[in-house]
């Protein structure tokens, strides 16, 4: 497509296409950008991309991104041990300590289950969950569903609670319903009736 | 905003965010993306970014993007070294590369002129142009107005006519008109008129 252009733009157009969301137009706007920026944000750039991993692990705990092999929030005193967080994703973490709601800690899976992408529980954290669950196995510990409210996450939440019905641990789903500010009148049926499955009275 | 993440992941979201068309969320999720690839096909973007400059310069002759310093189109001796087609930016060349239509040589003026945005005539190569003209100044030369048909590039073309009208070279726009496939329906006022004005015999 672009083969009137030297080999190093051509190279970096392939690679930006690689990218999720980048469409090879987008990719060649980006490449040009680049070359018209300084050095010095091109090197930018490029370092940042290389060193993303340099330091990174998993955390041993929850498999969240972490610089040490405890993450800061496993790693937190103050933190409540016995309330577990399960989410899919790294971000979904960002977003939730974002609310400044939470003071409990996390559980990543790293995906959700999804039969048709040959996602299984086995290439998900979900055997980590449970051993965590088991050491504690208490009454007092609860297990809070936050996969995403859609097909693939509430088959994952639907998965988890069984999984984890051996146990004597709490286990409870985030609320589904009307997002703040959303209108009711464009609401799907489905939203609507976690909604007012959901009600709660009136204080 | 994201400082519950680490460092590394932060910058890059960072240095991912400073490019055009790419915000806070397209950021998160391209280095999520990353984060989640091999550390092979990681190291293959963070090259070719730095590698992007590398060997390449502006053509002397053209200012178009080079490995050498004439550019392969110029240094063509099979391209009619008599007619140029000035465009805006180095993907115009691509664009127009792509026809194999077209058997002469390039300027690329890096830019139009937009006094809005403090782009005035000694911000493109603009005298680079008319020197390249002068040198020749020839009736056999052409010089295709091959800019943008939008205000700054109608404004870059009507400037060259106007500064190239000293020397005896021929000066042409490119057509403005319908685009194949497009719908008279659809069409603009102006393009409308300019596809009037620039009918042509039924042959």
């Amino acid at each position: 497509m672009s083969s009137f252009l030297p080999k190093s733009i051509q190279t970096l157009i392939e690679e930006f296409s690689k990218l999720p969301g980048i469409g090879p137009k987008s990719a060649q706007r980006l490449a040009m950008h680049l070359l018209h920026s300084p050095e010095s944000r091109v090197q930018g750039l490029a370092g940042a991309v290389g060193d993303l991993k340099k330091g990174l692990q998993f955390c041993n705990v929850c498999w969240n991104i972490s610089e040490e092999s405890v993450c800061m929030i496993c790693a937190n005193n103050t933190r409540n041990q016995a309330q577990i967080c399960v989410v899919e994703e790294i971000l979904d973490v960002v977003a939730l300590e974002r609310t400044s709601e939470y003071k409990g800690v996390y559980h990543v899976l790293h995906g959700a289950l999804s039969p048709v992408d040959g996602v299984g529980p086995e290439q998900l954290k979900i055997q980590a969950l449970i051993d965590r669950v088991q050491l504690a196995n208490t009454e007092m510990m609860e297990v809070i569903l936050a996969t995403n409210p859609g097909l693939e996450g509430e088959t994952t939440a639907m998965y988890l609670t069984r999984a984890l019905k051996p146990f004597s641990v709490k286990v409870t789903r985030i609320a589904r319903g009307l997002p703040v500010g959303g209108d009711l009148d464009y609401a799907d049926e489905m939203t609507l009736t976690k909604a007012l499955q959901g009600r709660m009275e009136y204080r």
